[in-house]
């Protein structure tokens, strides 16, 4: 007999939610189930425009959704700074926990929801959709082979995008009291995801921040650089900004080859994805040209990126309630590296550009 | 009637030498006119093998070319420390003068060499090709857009080469007594040039090496990088190497565009060469795909780089030497800001990665 979809209740009527509720319905086993906001009426309107099923509940309050008992999964679009009190409170009440990235404002409110989850054995995992689009393992092949790549040496990751004037004056990206982390918490999560992910979510030593942030009249983050160093040797440095033109680059290069992506967190095209290798680069006989020339990889997918990440949390929330399982430990690993990052790129600035020990 | 093409002379057989030796050839204005070696021997078979006409001069001292009264030009590819040497008695001989980069140890060095350039009215250019590919006139047409590009953001660069032991145990490059810059007087040379370059040749304020620097036994740098700021907020990284796989990135990010290439330094081709822009790159409507996407342009060039560099400075040669018409100073002004750069950054690292005044 088939099992049930899993059933996703969203907290909140959050811009990113439309397109997670699109991801929820087209994957597999998943469906939506519940929306809940502190206006009923929002809620409902959210729920029609977003296609919602006839029978799927609309609540006017966060805590009717965790209280219904036929809710699996809690996917959690608040502002970051309500992170904390909305992902215990949903970990408490066993739902598992689909969490908004940044996760937390800091890696110590990061532990109170990784440790609400794992007393009540639920998943959890961040919503960092292009760690499941297929091009991603592709280039992790790449990466992982000691021939074609070879040793990693450094990394450089640029996520930036030119936010309008409405934007910086009132987005909750920009508002101390709810995105503290502004440009870094929203970009640069990403950049510094994809660092971690090029060197295989081994922690760097230290980290510096580059004398360059950008801060609003408030303080918060509008763009920032910072440099990350490994003890063996390797380097990687990132850029986000909300002040720049649309840009979304990692390059990776080790001792044998080279990887460059400029669509890593969202891909030029939906279902279809490139990357570009070159391995052993040379140069033609007088420097004139270069042999062999980096080749282009395609990748192809029949569900976007996020549909991705839904299926696989559902998997894995499936895994549990119907098969006994443990909850993937990987996940919750890869938010609290990220965030530990994070937080030293931000300790950096607030200390004047000193190196900081992860 | 045809003007005489402007006589080339070479001091040494450096291999780059073979390169330009053949740029001196295609190029229409130019001729390979003289070689000296300290060995007669050596420099017989370099004109041999680089195909220089038979009435070639074939010298076995450096000193007999710059007496050859015929030689409008010298072309100067000896190893970094030799330069202020043969660069300043050169242009004492009224010859003008190509020199290799990078240019010199130290700006002061280089002031020497610019002096002696000035007081003889001989040209001066240093031989970074990629200066002069048609391609690189069409990108700059692109960041001079307000409208397509707007205001410079940031730049990264990245160049870097996979040497092989012969060449970290026993290159010029690796040398203190010869070159002593390495990696950063080197492949840095040409990231601190791109990073100029975007920047419309404003120098930073100030500039700090990153705490990644790997030297091989004798001090020299194998790898490194910096951080350079300017006044406006405007922030640029770059890394160079001789311990990764070979990688010539440019990425420059401006309000409004961005601009991205992977050969700057030698392009992929001899005659062709692209690049990627993007112009107020958004999202379609669930973010599930950029709208524009960026767009690659490709540029044509009947003759290579070093060719055209030739060209190009055999023009201006020709313009003293027939018209009077006084040297360009354009290009010794890149030099000397790229200069500048390079010595900070190398002071940085020496003083344990502090901030340096640039």
């Amino acid at each position: 007999m088939a099992r049930q979809p899993i059933k996703f209740g969203i907290l909140g009527c959050a811009d990113i939610a439309r397109k997670f509720s699109r991801a929820i319905t087209l994957s597999p086993n998943s469906t939506l189930y519940a929306v809940g906001s502190r206006s009923l009426e929002k809620a409902a309107k959210f729920a029609k425009e977003n296609d919602f099923p006839e029978s799927a509940k609309v609540y006017g309050s966060y805590e009717a959704v965790l209280d219904d008992p036929d809710v699996d999964v809690v996917y959690l679009p608040l502002p970051t700074s309500l992170h904390v009190k909305w992902a215990v409170l949903a970990a408490q009440k066993k739902k598992h926990l689909l969490l908004e990235k940044p996760v937390a404002l800091n890696v110590k409110e990061l532990d109170l929801i990784l440790e609400a989850c794992e007393s009540s054995g639920v998943q959890f995992m961040d919503a960092t959709m292009w760690m499941h689009h297929p091009r991603t393992a592709a280039m992790k092949d790449f990466l992982s082979n000691s021939e074609l790549f070879g040793e990693l040496k450094s990394v450089n990751s640029c996520f930036t995008f030119a936010a309008n004037q409405d934007f910086l004056e009132n987005d909750i990206r920009v508002r101390p009291d709810l995105d503290a982390h502004g440009a870094l918490g929203d970009t640069g999560w990403y950049c510094i995801r994809s660092i971690l992910w090029a060197s295989n979510f081994e922690l760097p030593k230290t980290v510096l921040a580059l004398r360059s942030p950008v801060f609003n009249k408030a303080g918060v983050i509008l763009a920032c650089s910072a440099s990350l160093y490994w003890e063996d040797g390797k380097v990687a440095t990132f850029h986000c900004s909300f002040l720049a033109n649309l840009t979304m680059d990692v390059t990776v290069v080790g001792t044998n080859g080279t990887l460059h992506l400029h669509d890593f967190v969202i891909p030029f095209e939906e279902n279809k994805a490139s990357f570009s290798v070159a391995t052993k680069s040379g140069f033609t006989e007088l420097v004139t040209g270069w042999e062999p020339k980096p080749s282009e990889h395609h990748v192809t997918t029949d569900l976007p990126q996020e549909a991705l990440l839904v299926r696989e949390f559902s998997r894995l929330v499936g895994s549990i309630k119907f098969d006994g399982s443990k909850p993937e430990i990987k996940w919750p690993t890869l938010s609290r590296k990220t965030q530990k990052v994070l937080d030293a790129v931000k300790l950096s600035i607030e200390r004047g550009f000193e190196i900081v020990e992860v």
